[in-house]
């Protein structure tokens, strides 16, 4: 059940109604709103208080992600760049950041050709011990110097809850990569940061369970949270997961949080993105996050799927078309 | 192994050479070309004959429905509306036929909103045998009246051996279902024809079972073949299927057979047909099949997901901007 | 809803009583009882008749599989040879029918090691068109002189509506293949013939679809309908197929119908056919149809996974333990 | 590439040449052998030195995990319980723990009726932030007390990189769950604590990815690693996942770790873990994990899986007789 207080009221008496009845409860900041959340809904919906502006009783699990209480979309502000308004955000860079002249290069590259965030990883889950397991902390320093260049907002994944704040420092959003969706300490870390999140799809994630998963993150108040979908596993192989466009729509009519697409990880080769991020576009995606290299059958890794900066450029031109066609820009 | 013949040149002679090595063989006319298709590979690949302008050997099982040996897309001609070509053809109509004066009602305004086939079950796969199972025979004249009435081609499904010569008198598509995806005897029939035929992808059919089971009918001299993607099975279930789009746009790179999206079946919500019909579409789809009734919560089967003819009619229209987008029409 | 009647009784008032709420009916005689049954419940279910000894209103979609309405497990009689008793049946045989010396040889020896009946396929159903595809009536010919020279009654599949007259009268059982398992007429056909039939279970099926699809056979009066798993499609591929020894298991709770387990196809290799044969005996399975060849090196299909006849015998052995371990026998 | 060296030998030569020719490298004590993993294969497969016994190529992307240097199965000892022995081991107890007076009583419970350890969550992974998330440290004391009043070691789950230590101090086996299985810091930690690990599969976790997540733990010289099946994600839901059989006994030929099953999470329902249990037996498990409790009706997660007391007593009367017949025993 979620209470939401009037302006400057004090919640002190709700919560002790809420406590008497031996329920759990949080309060929480989100959006301008002060919130009582509290469950389960049976022992608390019959609590009045003076406090209370309106309460709602979700009739899904995640109440605080449902459009139910808030029917406006989110818009979630990257260092100045709106993710869910009527631009289309494009986040472009490489798989891996490996080194500095490179990065600063392609993130030049990509915002020349209309991206408005840099992505890169520093971090890499990686399925194999014997990969190529990312820079660390170097490679956050150079992620940091790419926006002193470049200006592009940087986003980037966080693996591990002990290195939340140290990624927080360097990066604009922090991703929660698709093997560490159900990481739920890590969750709760990201969302007591308050940074921008960028929150991947499991691969065999329901989409209740993907607003669960951002649900944990908006409880410790922060709702800056993106969901994006970057492929399922069917039994498909073709294709190097399943793009699941179908989910990002219907997931775009539960919540107001915006919704990301990731083209290239579904794709698994490059010719196969730009029919993807069309199509994610079409469909009415918010963000779209793209792998790019100056030379991708040089790339540490994920090299089949990369986009060259000449590729990057014509997809931006066909996107743009796409996005004004379904009255969004880029 | 394909052999392409010769223009009138006589196959004779390079067939006792195949017969010879006890190789298997068919003689194929397809796309303007006489084609020897023999196999297994190793028994002929050293053959030589004077009647072969020039020889194929697949790397794909699916040889005759491989890009490999036709570079050039192929357009299906159904009644003089061509699918495969700049145009997106817009097939549309009820799940079921279940009356006259409806289907010719629903054909008209379908056709002004600028859909150039009609699409309507006379014969209905249902899961269930309590569940409406169409109107057979019946629903088959009904279909010929839309056909007078409108002038729109028809495309409807055929589910057994023993009804396929029949459903070709009325129908000028027919439509294999995707539980008949691999009814092997059903598509040699098809085939036989020399019908235009819509294939539906299998719920758990591999890009490169679709491609075989449009070789069983190629391989009977029917190119007339066009593929149509319209949701797999995976684990997620708030779409009743998930569309695989990625599969659909890999598909078109190994294959010159256009592809056709269904929306409908992966929504299986109205609201969400739009977005991804729009999807579709970006992608690269040559021709999308959508139900649509004059009055969906009234039908007797997928009442869920048929859209009203205002919403067919909005969706035409923004159909139309995206194809542009694109480099297409509608 | 299930009208069942009082024995000798008339059903011709309680038809009427349907027909005059225009409800649908089928009267069907099933396993010693005269049944009307009638939909949708909700015309029907006020209806008193007094030739009715009990009316059972399923809470599931298939009425007459379900085992609401017929709580003792069914046993199908299969040339003599019960299915869904103490006795754990197994059928063994070769994947296709390739040779009458060679079928007989084979049956010899699986009867010595304990099967009770022989499998094999005369038409079979192939992936790709250029592969064997089965020796057709001839196969037919083939399984009525095994059954002549071994006693062993014969379960071979049937894939076209026009053959089921012709498989019935050589076979004792007829198989409908996993990708027919949603053909519907020839599953009425099926029922139609009153033959003892093997339903194994689409690669992409729900336990309810499967159970709808038995219902297309019991509801045409035919009882004697075995499930047979076999194996469904998942994201993993180390095996060919995902055997869902636990849908089995759940199929068993909800069915009186018996249950099969056909271990060879998600093994897809020969080593991993006899855990999964021990692990279905285990969990419960009525019925094993396992590939056995001579020489499966040489088979012209699915030469990997048939067994040998030593290791059909070593399996036999083990298969006789853990059988009487869980109080069956083989 | 791994390099056995020879009892006592120094491998400062050996890792010099690695080095020279720019390969990674990690020394690792593994089951009583010291050994140099050395990669890419590549850059040090002609390498030659007199430290080394004998060179392993492997032709799987998991070295150390994989059978091909070790043929003999690993058996890990946790507190004196051997898994992966002729016996199978049966780890019980509830999902969670809630109280110190319950888990005690249910643990001699399931000690008398024969289990071998005891099972249950002090860190809870939940879907949901509103469901009980455990008791954390508070649960590790009660499985403290558990050890000490029934001597059974204990199995628990660490979620946390930074609860690796603490929780290490408490269990005598790691449990890594489902939804970490590819939380690489996570992996890395418990491999460095060389703790006992119980690595569940994840839920759309390839057999391939699961052994690189053991090879993760091996890699930090931890070889105690039992990999723990407990059901996939597939479309069907009649039952809460899909229990791979098939893929667990495909692992055990591929890899020397033992194999696990949890026959309680595909289940979901507590009728359906028997014949689970005993599949998992017949087909080859080395140890099952189930869920037990006092009153299951009661229990603050899981409760409709949960085993009664007097279930889990018949099912280890059946499972002994399976065991027996298979040639193991409980």
């Amino acid at each position: 059940m979620l209470f939401i207080l009037k302006s400057n009221s004090d919640p002190s008496q709700l919560v002790e109604k809420i406590v008497a009845r031996s329920a759990s409860y949080r309060v929480v900041d989100l959006y301008g709103r002060r919130i009582v959340v509290a469950w389960p809904d049976k022992l608390v919906e019959d609590i009045v208080d003076d406090s209370v502006e309106v309460r709602v009783k979700s009739s899904r699990p995640y109440q605080l992600a449902s459009s139910e209480w808030k029917r406006d979309k989110t818009i979630v502000d990257v260092d100045g760049v709106e993710i869910g308004g009527r631009s289309v955000v494009v986040a472009a860079g490489p798989c891996a950041i490996e080194d500095e002249e490179l990065a600063i290069e392609i993130a030049k590259a990509v915002k020349r050709a209309g991206a408005k965030m840099f992505r890169g990883g520093a971090y890499k889950p990686r399925t194999s011990p014997y990969s190529f397991q990312g820079l660390g902390e170097k490679g956050l320093e150079i992620l940091k110097r790419v926006y002193e260049e470049t200006g592009l907002p940087i986003v980037t994944e966080v693996m591990d809850t002990r290195d939340v704040e140290k990624v927080a420092r360097y990066a604009h959003m922090l991703q929660i990569g698709a093997r560490n969706s159900q990481n739920f300490h890590l969750l709760k870390e990201v969302g007591k940061s308050r940074k921008p999140a960028l929150l991947k799809r499991g691969m065999a994630m329901t989409v209740e369970e993907w607003l669960l998963a951002a649900e944990y993150m908006l409880l410790e108040g922060n709702g800056n949270v993106v969901l994006c979908e970057r492929g399922i596993r069917s039994f498909e192989k073709s294709t190097r997961f399943t793009l699941d466009i179908a989910s990002a729509v219907y997931t775009k009519t539960v919540t107001h949080l915006p919704i990301a697409v990731d083209p290239s990880h579904p794709a698994g080769r490059r010719d196969l993105v730009e029919p993807l991020a069309l199509a994610a576009v079409a469909a009415g995606a918010d963000m779209l996050i793209i792998e790019v290299h100056l030379s991708p059958e040089k790339a540490l890794s994920d090299n089949e799927q990369q986009l060259t900066i000449d590729m990057f450029e014509k997809l931006m031109t066909r996107l743009k078309a796409v996005a004004e066609a379904v009255g969004r820009s880029i």
